[in-house]
């Protein structure tokens, strides 16, 4: 009994080895990984479509995509076959049948992407490639009311890529916080969307009001004006994580 | 100008790749790979000597080793030069100068270990190699109530490998306990010393506690029995932290 059904998956993958999510024609990506393993499940190579982009070396603790197949599976029975078959960075901890018309990317209601900074004096080998190393020690609480400031519906040109091709850059973010545990410093934020590289460069902002070149009460006018220039450079992609995905 | 010195390091290390702390044979270890770096520091194979064996696998966020020295370099100075020549796998992070009598080992007034169990559904790509997975949701207060039981002077002959040479069995367990954050359920367990295995060893007794397989009130008999086959199996090497070490 063939009964044609649309599944999602729940990912979690450590991105250091991996060209980022979408197919390249250089590079291993995420997305070939899975699609192979589909294919080893169920024989069929199938069109998978993902909850975003994500940059070489960005990792997740929740990546959403969905697949349509034939296969007479039960949701819950992909998980484990598909883990036999994943590389160890990269599995499968949920998965559900959803209608066909769900997209993984226009169907979520927000994201929450975390980027995470080792700020011990000396580097961390539990910490290497999945955070950024900052040795001085970080005023956590000046980046917090920094990062309030991004609370909010703006127009968030100046905190993306200069050459990127989106033409509607407002964007609305429900939470914005810094905090710190131990020598691990994490800057957690929600929005209804994400530009081309805006966590990154919000955290590279947030290094520099650490680093006391940028006020905190300076960021409102960083946005305001709109220019790529006058907010701090992209932080690298390996302290990155998509932490959750909102349906 | 030649001063002798003693120079005590902290190190962090993920186990994975090693075949322990000590010098074998067959395999890289641990040791190996700081005194080659020691040696590209100061241009002499100096004697290194650790506060513990490790087993193959095991990690450490804080690991001692003290080497004799006459290079004329201040303490602090060692860690960025070490560092530059360790693997992205070990790290110093802390470095002091010593008494000549200082032992890493016999000088130690107690360690600290912990063992780290994802208790996800799925495998985990970021506690590969770094947790050992148990995947039914365990009752970590059931395993809390028999880790107390560790508390104490005992004879911990139960908790050693059978074939252990080691005369005297009585170790003192100063804190004992067993929490959980999120999928991830820690035996923290602080003593004067240690036998070999015992960690894993109480850490497999208490996931028979999980198991139902023995009852936390059990855990005394186990004790005062000293016999190896009445605790539980030794749990796997990749989930073992050697946490603090104490003088």
């Amino acid at each position: 009994m063939m009964v044609p059904q649309k599944i999602l998956l729940y990912l979690r993958f450590l991105g250091t080895n991996y060209c980022g999510w979408q197919v390249q024609p250089n590079g291993v990506s995420v997305q070939r990984r899975v699609q192979d393993a589909i294919e080893a499940v169920c024989g069929a190579r199938e069109p998978l479509t993902g909850c975003s982009r994500t940059d070489a070396g960005v990792h997740a603790n929740m990546f959403c995509c969905a697949f349509p197949t034939t296969a007479n599976l039960p949701p819950e029975r992909w998980i484990a076959a598909l883990n036999a078959h994943l590389p160890a960075d990269i599995a499968v901890f949920d998965c559900r049948a959803v209608p066909e018309d769900f997209h993984p990317r226009y169907s979520a209601a927000g994201k929450r992407y975390c980027y995470r900074i080792w700020n011990g004096s000396a580097r961390s080998p539990f910490w290497e490639g999945r955070a950024h190393w900052v040795r001085g020690p970080l005023p956590e609480e000046q980046m917090n009311i920094a990062a309030a400031h991004f609370r909010g519906t703006h127009d968030f040109s100046a905190f993306t890529a200069a050459h990127s091709a989106v033409e509607d850059k407002i964007r609305t973010i429900t939470d914005s916080r810094v905090f710190r545990r131990g020598d691990v410093i994490t800057f957690s934020v929600t929005g209804s969307g994400f530009l081309y590289n805006m966590v990154r460069i919000m955290t590279g902002t947030l290094l520099d009001v650490a680093a006391g070149r940028i006020q905190p009460e300076d960021i409102p006018k960083i946005i305001a004006g709109r220019n790529r220039n006058n907010a701090g450079p992209t932080a690298p992609a390996q302290g990155l994580y998509l932490e959750e995905v909102y349906y």
